[in-house]
């Protein structure tokens, strides 16, 4: 083996893997008190036990034991990206903003976009999704069938400028997000990596302790045609979703479907008439009780002014329902661009709250809500002063320009196969996108050469997870009134090592002979041995940080250290040799 | 131990480490020619073997092997850097600019900052370096000598909008870098973490395959008083720095110390004259000629402005020195503000290039080089149109405002102790820099408090790792013509698998199998799979790509497979099993 032999001869002297750490050194200690601004469980815990800090708001300062958390859901996640195959790469973190203008969302509404010049004057976006970076690194290689499929990601910073940054971790300004992008000749093939995708996330975030739903939902600014969340059940989260009786239909409301049950279509239509109404009737409510009808015998109206367009839109609905603006916004190609109707903008088409048409009013778009088919003789639709319209069929007294889904599913409707929907909140730790050819056929030379030699745009997806988001939740997962219980494998240390009396130099001696044994056995851990510090601070302490085994080595431990696990109840005595050959 | 064994019930399905790459499903693949503009080794061969692409001038992507290197990288920084006590952290990338104010670092010429205003008009500074970031991270907590010391690093995205970016990898405007902080009671305390991550820096270039030198250098724009650079001698490196003969001393060109050598001071002062000068004599040639004396018989001035301030600064040193701008700007507490003067400015003095004075311009600051005093009797100083004058003496005819050491040291000067000092070249790699109370001195709050209770400023050091950087360099030292010869500890693979005559199925089953023997060894290994390929482009390949061991697998191999390793110059057949047994 002489070839073997003869091989590198470099200094690689081995280290051991695990770093000395003892509290009386850590950089960033606990905190008993949270501060008053902190809502949520994870904003306080990360805070208190000495997690995290915030820079200015939404941006944070990762500490040595949040820093150890992040990466180690970092290598969960690489782990089984890897696995699938997919590969990881890295762009910069500056996009050339003339590749944002390819897919015109250099200036779409709604995505929050950072820009910057540098000294040479060129515009630069900071990356908040990397879609046209990524398909303008497929530019520089010619693409051929036998080189697709592929999938590339990378773990990099994301700046996002949101309005609002709050709630710690889980929703900020700039964060490392995973984003990875496949790339395929065709949507079957596509089809494959979506489905290994979500398999894929599933696992990730079982192993890192989370129970994930994966919630059909809103596609938003990075367009494509569908996409899932992945969210976890949470009362503090800001995704509501619906889920059918049966756990088959799982949806986010923004996009839910549900069945609208027909009325009272069996009734005639009776004759179209105008009304006096006594002066009282003003409100909904007024008009329950004055035509003694439920609410979805009524028409409703909802007016938004386009943004982009200032074009004003008239969204009719049954009285029972609400619009959903989502839907509304991608019925109209015009998504993140609606907002809600001012009194200057009704006062432009000659109106005010409360007198809005269901038809007639001039330079107006009207979008139906598909309920509307499902009432024969709605009360409302042209209230004026002392008036109001009577018997009003869609179809014969009015029509919408467009008649669509644009209303909202809430808890207890009905699913198209007669489901009851109930309503879930949770956090998205992730999602999956079909990303089609939306930006293959928008960016100039997205192609591969198919076997024909022809150059064909190729059919993308994105997938994406938030590390800091994923590490808040497992906070607010797992936690108690003391503190974090960390599951194994994302916890900053493995055991917390705590010495006390260590006045008596044979406990002390012992509790550092014991620190080096775990060091030895390659064991994280993280050793209090402060002087001077009371049993129940240290246990306070080791509470909140949360590692899952406490160790303790006192006067009364003998030759035995005692453990505890986090989340359990009782303590008890252990032989160190033991206890090092079970945690190894 | 019902204790240990009720613990986490999540399920953690571990993966094989080892990811699965075929070659034929690698992204990136290798391309024959670099392009024309590619100067340097590293950047054609990084290009060509697939490694980077370059997004805009200076800001690269990293494809699947170069991250695979980075990372790899990345690894052994960290785990040197955990081994000494560092600890990690992050910081956000966006710097509150006010940070930067209180600094005045934010507009301080020589540092390339590139600035961001968010939509609420916050002013932010896309981090090139952290000091002010990492004070204030210290400024959240109440430090007390019992915290101290401390060193926190990241490995984080840096931005540096440098006029020039060139070279690939090597002078780049986005960059990941690991950058260190540490904090001190005291300089005693300092000094030791000073020299102990100089140990930590050799042994991580040591383990990278890089031979470094601890170069003295130019604190710069940083602050503090004195830093060194970790330099690899490079014929292409762009610093340039001076050793002396017994290797005592390594000195960067813009501090290098040399020692002035008397040249006539043995001589009697002259009474001054102003004498005519013939027509012909413009040049310093001509001067030398016309008088028969050398260089360092005459003396010469240099002309700078301030662009801050405007001012005119005239440099005096002697005929056969150059001024070391550097130095001067040091002098005069103007980091990266001097440049050279126009014809312009010199109007503005009265005078033009050629018929400077060494004394007399008003509105002037005169700064004159330590050489000054060892030369009797110079020529010039006073140049008007048909005179010169003679027998100028430094302290007798003329004085400037500041005499100091503002010279450049060059090949073949000598050390203070006489030692001859030689000049070289190289790529600087890491750097570590005393900071001093530089930081904690000009930012509020910057203090712990001391064992008398007593709140002082903390004493700071910093130290700097660019990756990229490294990555290249390990290229410029490890290549050969036909391609990159990665060292074991950083090779994107350790084995590139090469399978011939894929069209004989039994050699193509042979392969598969012996490539899964080695994913299941936990061997890395990158597997040329390809039909229709040549042996001798899979052989190019290999190569270029350059991981440590290349096997093949032909119909001639039979029952084994032939090793070559990348910087041999022999195959040899060997059984497989022992193979595997030897790379584990």
């Amino acid at each position: 083996m002489s070839i073997i032999a003869k091989t590198w001869n470099l200094p690689i002297n081995l280290l051991k893997s695990i770093a000395d750490m003892r509290y009386s050194h850590l950089f960033g200690k606990t905190v008993r008190q949270p501060k008053r601004d902190m809502q949520n469980s994870s904003h306080k815990l990360l805070y208190q036990a000495g997690f995290v800090r915030e820079s200015t708001a939404g941006r944070y300062y990762f500490l040595p034991l949040g820093i150890r958390v992040r990466n180690k859901i970092i290598k969960v996640i690489r782990e089984e990206m890897d696995a699938t195959g997919a590969q990881e790469v890295l762009t910069p973190v500056m996009h050339p903003v003339e590749l944002w203008q390819e897919t015109n969302r250099d200036n779409e509404a709604g995505f929050e976009l950072t820009k910057v010049v540098d000294r040479r004057g060129a515009e630069f976006a900071l990356g908040g999704t990397a879609e046209e970076m990524m398909v303008e690194l497929c530019r520089k290689f010619e693409l051929s069938y036998k080189d697709l499929p592929f999938n590339i990601y990378q773990f990099s910073q994301k700046f996002r400028d949101e309005l609002r940054a709050r709630g710690g971790l889980l929703r900020v300004r700039e964060f490392t997000m995973k984003d990875a992008y496949s790339f395929h000749t065709n949507e079957k093939d596509f089809e494959k990596e979506y489905e290994k995708m979500a398999e894929t996330y599933k696992r990730i975030f079982d192993r890192l302790g989370l129970k994930t739903e994966k919630v059909l939902a809103d596609n938003g600014y990075i367009g494509g045609d569908y996409c899932h969340e992945f969210v976890v059940e949470s009362d503090i989260g800001e995704s509501k979703y619906l889920v059918s009786e049966d756990g088959t239909y799982i949806a986010h409301e923004e996009v839910a479907k549900f069945k609208r049950e027909e009325v009272n279509t069996d009734e005639e239509e009776q004759p179209f008439e105008i009304i006096q109404q006594p002066e009282w009737v003003t409100t909904m409510e007024d008009n329950f009780k004055h035509y003694k009808l439920p609410a979805q015998r009524f028409l409703k109206n909802v007016v938004y002014k386009n943004r982009v367009s200032q074009e004003i839109v008239i969204a009719v609905i049954r009285g029972d329902l609400e619009v959903n603006k989502t839907k509304l916004e991608h019925v109209l190609n015009a998504v993140g661009q609606l907002e809600e109707a001012s009194e200057k903008d009704l006062e432009k088409i000659g109106t005010k709250p409360g007198y809005v048409h269901s038809w007639g009013h001039e330079s107006v778009t009207y979008v139906g809500d598909i309920s509307l088919t499902t009432v024969k003789n709605f009360i409302g639709g042209q209230k004026e002063k002392t008036t109001d319209s009577k018997n009003v069929n869609y179809g014969r007294d009015f029509e919408c320009e467009i008649l669509a889904d644009i209303a909202l599913a809430k808890e207890g409707y009905l699913t198209e196969n007669g489901q009851k929907l109930t309503e879930k909140k949770g956090i998205e730790v992730g999602n999956i996108f079909q990303l089609g050819l939306h930006y293959s056929s928008k960016m100039a030379n997205a192609v591969f050469t198919d076997t024909n030699g022809e150059k064909k745009p190729y059919y993308m997806g994105c997938y994406g997870i938030g590390i800091g988001r994923t590490l808040a939740t497992i906070v607010e997962v797992y936690h108690d009134n003391k503190g974090i219980i960390w599951p194994e494998i994302v916890a900053p240390y493995k055991v917390h090592l705590i010495s006390l009396n260590t006045e008596n130099d044979e406990v002390r001696l012992r509790a550092e002979k014991i620190y080096k044994q775990f060091l030895e056995a390659n064991i994280e851990v993280l050793y209090d041995d402060r002087d001077q510090v009371s049993a129940g601070e240290k246990f306070s302490d080791a509470d909140l940080i949360g590692c899952p085994y406490r160790v303790v080595v006192s006067e009364k431990t003998g030759d035995q250290v005692e453990i505890k696990i986090r989340n359990g109840e009782n303590a008890e005595l252990i032989n160190t040799d033991i206890l090092i050959e079970r945690l190894r």
